[in-house]
């Protein structure tokens, strides 16, 4: 089986290989060691997840907010390929996962509804053939495209929205998406798909998320877990009450704006906040979730290296793809 | 009834309009869209917090520290400005709570003694007519002519100090105050008006504060709780101790110094320390204690903007300060 | 009793004066202020701290890291003797403590190899002499010569590696060291003197330590125990269970390397990593293993300044290093 037709392909522009790192010793495999380029993947029977970049912050821009998310993609990449494979080298090594990097969407000239449009048809074609897409982004607009391919895929789904803020701003002048405004695209939906109670808001800030905007959400039957309210009733519970409501079909999206850490964890994003999640806090969640093959999509969004530090944020969003990929290998072993 | 005395007025400088953040959105009220001006204010049966800025660091310059705090003021109200209102701005919208921004104290030409006898007048004015003071330093040489103040109003008092120093150096050459000489100058006066035990130092470092200075705030009957101490019996049981202690009359203010904090989360500060507090466990304390009527005063001190990190500590302040709002909103919802 | 032979001392460096702060303040007195210089040592009856600085980066250059942890020993000396000795000065102050900085080992045109022969000489010479060494790397390669100084000694001992990585990678061709092999070192001595599973690595990260290294360990009958694994169990637990392994003789080695921190909280070192423990988790760990007369020797490793943050990793080890000594102070008085 192809891992996506020669059409889809062309909207795909690969990345620089340097980006791939190689530790080439088998005694300390690292994740670039054992990419698969997409070029001729064959998938057999393997599990198969593919990395693609959504390289552009337009949707940033047109919210009023700072650009540099467009680079995401590429900082991102650079730590991820250097990380240690650990637990999941083996279960690539036997064949039973393969991990592809798709390389960027082209957006060269493109309006950000063309990009959105490329961008569905890419997860709505990974998705049919069972590949799990894990996306770079770029703005938060990137989760509008996503969820529509799930419309398109046509079965129930939830989708958990781990961020300080709501993104349910309406469009500009009723029709241009920007990264505060994929939620409501969702709940704008005539029909959706999405299970009743199906969206869960996770870690939303007072100070950031206004009561007009949670209140919406609520209205529309769907879930907001306040951060100060997962802290009173701990992480762990509140995060199994969010898994409750978006796993009820077998179809689950994760969604990461990394401007849901304290600041101090990841300087490097769009929107900055000072209070936010540690990074052991969202670790355990996402681990828990990837390893729930309800899991299907996850993706990482408002990374900044304009605003990085060192690139402590490109590494924390690292780490966070790692615990997906480890998840992942965990289900194909039990 | 007017908020100050036309006397008192003059004492003040607006601040540049720039500061104050308007959404203009009725769907997404920040603070700034909430505020009102200080020229024309009537309170009504409102419940009016003040803000009102110190934007100076003599006091730290004669410590031997890092200038820089001067700029806190506007740093914190850039930050503060944008926040969202959640759950403050019904209270405020239904003419129960007024937030007004008082400027900042005139320091031109004037010497640290100068602009803390006006200080002293500004707090004990606002104190006099019921209204909570917020102050933003400026170095913490600011706790001293707010504690005056109180002193002045002839009230017992409490007062719980969140700090990394236990700021209880002498005088210089015995007369000049300096922003390590707060609670020293309160300790040292004759018959003062603060309850038996009523200051609490909060989060004090072993090693930033020496022995001999905690043995002497002990010395004076008042209470020492050491950053280790706290973990060790978990803060909230340790911050209702110090609650139990500061709030035995109708009269708490609590101060914060930003350097309580660890400097990952609060590195624009004169003062930096490796460990410290996080943001959440502090907002919790502070939120809990504003829920409570007694609390009528508030400060932040020692932010200090040359250290900060893309407005990382401004911001953090600016989360507590909205902490503090939200739970006097929350009284008077109860 | 003289500190160390006129032999030993030839190897040594004089540190530059500024870098040892005195306040002069018998209030507020400073670590710098109870330092005892290396010339005219008379021991007495005292336990005796050496702080001894290794500054080199060869070791990290070799194994492909970012160069300037020969730094380290000049910056955290900055922030070290500025901090308050709060309970430590009193068991100082009577002659039952005696803190003496030896300077940093001369590195002046020499290998690594003859570095680490010489820091073996001089770590071997304080461990006969009763000394307890507090080593200010440098690579982390400096746990190597510290290791084999345990082996001269020649009784039983534990170590405790508090690490991101295992830091058990192969010499290169066979015969060089670098800041990545140290633990391999040891696990390749024949009839070594450390106890059986006397060895544990602690805080080992699962994106940054592969598999066959961890597994390597295991194999040896040593102990890993993982980052994640670590917070499902409880750190004071997890601890505990590491003392046990390390301290079944009289002699305990427990070495940090600043990368096992957040790099929000440590930035200034080698190789960063987003998630990691936070100061007050090993605060705690460091102290409770100081107050037991079984450990001997404590060193900082890969203190980078070159990356620091306004100081804030200097600072994070000089706090480390105070809860040494006063683990130690606490020893003398119980």
């Amino acid at each position: 089986m192809r891992m996506a037709s020669q059409e889809l392909q062309k909207l795909l522009m690969p990345i620089d290989e340097d980006l791939i790192f190689k530790s080439g010793n088998p005694d300390d495999l690292r994740l670039g060691d054992l990419i698969t380029p997409i070029a001729d993947v064959e998938l057999g029977n393997a599990t198969a997840v593919v990395i693609l970049g959504i390289p552009q912050h337009i949707g940033v821009e047109r919210n009023n907010g700072r650009p540099g998310a467009a680079g995401g993609p590429t900082e991102i990449r650079r730590a991820l390929y250097k990380m240690a494979t650990h637990s999941i080298s083996p279960t690539m090594q036997a064949g039973k996962l393969m991990i592809i990097d798709a390389g960027n969407l082209d957006i060269a000239g493109k309006t950000l509804e063309q990009i959105h449009d490329e961008q569905h048809d890419v997860v709505a074609g990974l998705l049919r053939k069972k590949i799990f897409p894990i996306i770079l982004g770029g703005g938060h607009d990137i989760a509008w495209p996503t969820m529509r391919a799930l419309e398109t895929l046509g079965e129930k789904y939830g989708v958990i929205n781990i961020d300080a803020h709501a993104d349910i701003r309406p469009l500009q002048d009723g029709k241009r998406a920007h990264s505060g405004s994929a939620f409501r695209q969702l709940l704008d939906v005539e029909h959706s798909h999405i299970s009743a109670g199906g969206l869960v808001e996770f870690g939303l800030q007072e100070f950031s998320a206004s009561k007009e905007h949670t209140s919406a959400i609520k209205a529309a039957g769907m879930h907001v877990m306040m951060l100060d309210e997962i802290r009173m009733e701990g992480i762990a519970f509140a995060w199994q009450e969010a898994l409750g409501h978006a796993t009820t079909s077998a179809n689950t999206y994760i969604s990461l704006d990394m401007d849901a850490f304290a600041s101090a964890f990841a300087p490097g994003v769009s929107a900055p906040a000072a209070d936010g999640f540690a990074p052991w806090e969202i670790a355990q969640c996402i681990r828990t979730a990837a390893r729930n093959p309800a899991l299907k999509i996850f993706d990482v969004a408002e990374m900044n290296p304009e605003y990085d530090v060192d690139g402590r944020t490109a590494k924390l969003a690292a780490t966070m793809i790692m615990h997906v990929l480890s998840g992942i290998a965990e289900r194909i072993k039990d």
